[in-house]
Parts: structure tokens; C-alpha cells; sequence
């Protein structure tokens, strides 16, 4: 509520020069994008400007595996599944000669990887299924205290882009209230969201399991179950931004071709718009991917941003810093 | 945004008398449910009580349709369905022999009322879809501003409850935020909760559609279709709570036993929670049903609403108004 309140009192403020002295992106460089989102949060939260928008339509919504933090060598939540598999092993014996689980359990990647998409969801659904909503809140954060990212021996939650936790707070600050709608699980991405992204809970989209309230031991519980209730990705995105939403956002920030649609309603809407895509490019400090990627493919967007009026974030030449450690 | 300012200055102020000597909910008679209600909220906001609750979880949930507005004779959306079939009627001559169409058509009410559940919800499915979700906004909207209710000859949006109204400002003030979890449909509700309600529509959960995205002449738009994606009722009412706010209520109200587990998973957590339940005992200014009512039929929760803690809201003898055109 605090962020809303400096909201407010920045907002009443844009007359004042005093905004002009603070940076509020440091971590980027002077460039296209950073000029470009300047312009576009100066132009909608100037009450004198055409291109006026009251603040409870300042929604920016945000992709997060690859856009808030790092998505390789493959996507975080699957270093979870892979860990929750193992962890779950004891009490399935019948997992040491059963595939995929199997090699999972022998880090067997080439079979792993070669396992067909329906495969890969059924054990998915049962890794993250089989308990309660509050204890599966415990159990992600339990691993994301403890597990290390296996290139940077890094915590996960340390490998969030520094440039992009600005952003956040810079639209926070001018009045936007911003939303997580991602391919990744909601389950998943809420117990740590609202500590590293000053997102809490009720404005995190994404993937979500079946759940079934029930009385256990005569105690109301919710369980997660182990089908699919909606896969947040592509034209499920702009659905999601409708159903749990409302409103068509005005700012949206993606980096893959999962994230087309939803930068597309967000843009084609009435009145100025901005679309976002982290552009891939550096293999130094982070990683250089688009077209030919597993995970995180841009083809689509990267034939079609300029003609959308998209920014193409230049990753290598627009930030300044990559991680919070850099 | 000015209300969650209000609400920071409000709650930063509780050691001071001044809130003493206004009346937050006028249009309560003082009572067993004013008094716990009050209670209530100056001990969960009271930074030096043991049951003292952060702000961004004073959350509490609100059904609709005879917790907040009327819902007799029938659900007030079943109006707006009825109405859609005979606006949509030219397109489908085939309806003038077919039921339940026909029946609507014919205000055969008879038949109607004896038509099978999956009949109607055929029916009703149809009547909400084969728009886009603006259109169908607008299609809300006008209806709303037309419609009058067969009964009080009075528009819809004029039969909410003023002591509720009053509930949802006083929770608004003091750090809480109102969320409507209602079995009505979430596109129905939208187009004017804020207006009459001060809610926005990312806080209204309810029943929903299966919505499609899809580029329409090349401009992107969000189609309804008519099959169901969610409803919105009884254990649902906690699973949407979970998938949309993720967070527990401490707050629950509602009217009817499709709002029982709601209540049940609001109350069950630890801390200080209320349970409130609208008990329609007002045959003179409004209606008089609870057990033996087609719809909003309460007898679960009047059995175990004392067990459980919940303040049954006696409509006659608590509600100095009812209407706030009383």
C-alpha cells in the first residue's frame, strides 16, 4: 500500500522538475528502450497530455521466465520438478523402471529430453500435485532457500534482471499496478513473488492445476490435483488477462513467441501502448538465444516488432547490469 | 486509490478518539451482527492487538446475488438471460419451436420452471455468448440502464442493500480489500460493480465462460463461448478464492449455502476471523426465505451457523434500511 501511496504523490507531482534529478533506471544504458519507456510513462501519467490514463488503468503486465528472471539452460521450475520427482521417489518404488521418471531419477537428459510433450506433462501434473495448497507453499520455498542454479551456483531467486526489477518500481511509483502472467505455474511463482518482485499474490496469472476443496480430517483444505486446469501461454495469456484481469493492460513486457498475443491485445488497444521484448543477446553475462531456442523461442516477434511498434530490449548493449550481483 | 489512502491514514490512526464519534454503518440498528462486525474490525486493525492483521491480508470476500443485491423472484441475471433470448430471437427462428427457447419467447413460465438443469444451462450459455467480450459490456450496460424489476418497478442496480454498501466502505477504510466471489457470471458483474460498488474488476470472481482469443478482420478480440469454463458455487467458491487471490479471507459473507465452504474455508484459518451470513427474514421490505427457497436457499448454514461462529444477519430487526432509497 506504501508503493501505491508514493504512487499517488508521484503522480500529483509530475508538474514538479524534481523527478528529473533521480534516474529511476540506472541499470540501463541511454538507448532506445530505456528512452522509449521514459516517454511512454511520462506521456500517460501527465494529466495535460492526450495520451492521459487514469491510474486504475496503468496495468503493465509481465511475462516472467525470461523476462523477470533467467529461463537456461532450461526453465527454473523444471530444476523443481525434477528435484520434487526425486524427493517423491521413496514412495514410488514403481518410478525406478518407469519412463520418464526413471531417468530422471539416472539424470539420464538424453532420454529425458527426448520424451514426447504429453509424457513430460503427466509427470509434470504429478510433481506438482498430491498436496495441499498451503503445504505445496512450503515446499517450493524450501527448495528455492536451498537449491543452486546449476551454471551460476546461484540461488534462482538471485537470477532476476536488476534493469527489470527498476522497471517494476519506476511503473509502481508512477501509478501502474503491475501483473505477473506467465507460463509458469501460479503455485508455484506466488510464495516468493511479493518478495523479490514486490508483486503479491492476487496479481500473479499463470498455469494453474485442477484444485478441490475438501474436508480432511474435518479440516477444509484445498488440494492440488494433477490435471491441468489451463495452460497460461500464447492466446491463453490475453484470456487470463480478461478473466482474472478485466482490463485491457496498457503496458506489456515479454521476451518469447508465447508472449505474442498477449503483447498484441495489450497494443492493439485504444490510446498509447507500449510493448516490451527482452531481446536475448547477450552470451557473456546471461545467454544469447531467440529463433533457434528449445525454451524461450522469439521468431515470430523478432520478424514482427518493429512493424508492432514493439521495443526490442538489447540485452548486451541496453543493461547496464544483468543480476542484482553484477 | 484515494480509498486504500484513506484506509493507510485510517488505520494509522486508530489510537485516536475522532473515529469514535462517527458512525461508520448508519443504517445498522445496534445489534448482536453491528457489534461483532465492529468488533471485529477494531481488533484485526488494532497494531497492539494479539489478533492484529497486516493490511494486504484483511481480505474479505463477498457473494452477490442476496448478499449484496436482491435475487428474488429469480436471480437478477436470469432477467438479463431472459431478455437476451427474445433480443437474439430474430436471429433464430428455429427458437419459435424450440425449448426452452420457445417457453421464453412465449413467457411461459411454466414450462421455463419446469425445464431440466442442463436444459437451462444450454439455454443460458448461449444467451451470455456469441459476442465479444466488449461487446457484451456494452450489452450489460445498456440493459442495466433500462431494465426495470418486475416487482418494485425499480432498476436493478437500485436494489442493493445500503447497510452492505455501508460494510463495504467501513472494511475499504480500515486497510481492507473487497473482493465480490459470487456464482453469478464475472462478465455480468463487471460492467458496473465498481460503479455501485466501489469494487474494480480485477476483485470480481464468479462464474465464468470459455473465452477465446482470435484476430477478427485482423484486430484482436476476446470471443465468449458458450461452454462453461467454471462454476462458481459451493466448493468452488475456495478453489476461486485460491486461484485468484491466494490468499486466505479473513472476511466472509454471503446468504445462501452455495456460499457455505466459503464461509467454512474463511473461518478455518488461524487468527481472528467473522463469518457473516444475510438471513432474509423481511417479508415487508424485501423477502422473507431461507430453507424452502428455490434460490438462495440457506438451511446448512442456519443449522451450523452458531457452531461455526457465524453472525446470522437478521434482515428485519438489524437493517434500519434496506434499499438506499428507503
Amino acid at each position: 500500500m506504501l508503493t501505491l501511496i508514493l504512487g499517488f504523490l508521484s503522480v500529483s507531482c509530475t508538474t514538479l522538475p524534481t523527478s528529473e534529478a533521480h534516474d529511476p533506471l540506472p541499470s540501463w544504458n541511454d538507448g532506445p528502450s530505456k528512452k522509449g519507456i521514459v516517454e511512454f510513462v511520462r506521456d500517460v501519467t501527465d494529466a495535460t497530455s492526450a495520451n492521459f490514463v487514469e491510474p486504475p488503468e496503468r496495468i503493465a503486465v509481465f511475462d516472467n521466465d525470461g523476462t523477470l528472471w533467467a529461463e537456461k539452460p532450461i526453465y527454473f521450475q523444471f530444476f523443481f520438478i525434477l528435484d520434487r520427482i526425486r524427493a517423491m521417489a521413496p514412495d514410488h518404488p514403481e518410478w525406478q523402471a518407469t519412463q520418464p521418471f526413471q531417468a530422471v531419477l539416472e539424470n539420464d537428459f538424453e532420454t529425458l529430453g527426448a520424451s514426447d510433450r504429453d509424457t513430460l506433462a503427466h509427470m509434470m501434473g504429478i510433481a506438482v500435485s498430491g498436496t495441499t495448497t498451503e503445504e505445496f507453499e512450503d515446499i517450493v520455498k524450501n527448495w528455492l532457500a536451498t537449491a543452486l542454479h546449476p551454471v551460476t551456483g546461484q540461488p534462482y531467486t538471485s537470477m532476476v534482471y536488476q534493469p527489470m526489477l527498476e522497471l517494476l518500481d519506476y511503473l509502481e511509483a508512477n501509478g501502474f499496478t503491475n501483473f505477473i502472467v506467465s507460463g509458469g505455474g501460479i503455485g508455484f511463482m506466488r510464495p516468493w513473488s511479493e518478495a523479490v518482485y514486490g508483486i503479491p499474490p492476487e496479481r500473479v496469472v499463470g498455469t494453474s492445476m485442477e484444485l478441490e476443496y475438501e474436508l480432511l480430517d474435518g479440516k477444509p483444505v484445498i488440494q492440488r490435483k494433477s490435471q491441468l486446469h489451463f495452460l497460461n501461454d500464447k492466446g491463453g495469456k490475453p484470456v487470463s488477462i480478461e478473466r482474472f484481469i478485466g482490463r485491457r493492460p496498457i503496458l506489456a513486457a515479454g521476451n518469447s513467441d508465447g508472449d505474442y498475443q498477449m503483447l498484441e491485445w495489450t497494443t492493439a488497444g485504444e490510446g498509447k501502448r507500449l510493448g516490451l521484448i527482452v531481446h536475448h543477446t547477450d552470451a557473456k553475462r546471461e545467454w544469447a538465444y531467440d529463433r533457434d531456442s528449445s525454451n524461450g523461442r522469439l521468431d515470430h516477434g523478432l520478424d514482427n516488432a518493429a512493424a508492432n511498434g514493439w521495443l526490442l530490449i538489447d540485452m548486451a548493449s541496453e543493461w547496464r547490469l544483468v543480476f542484482p550481483a553484477d
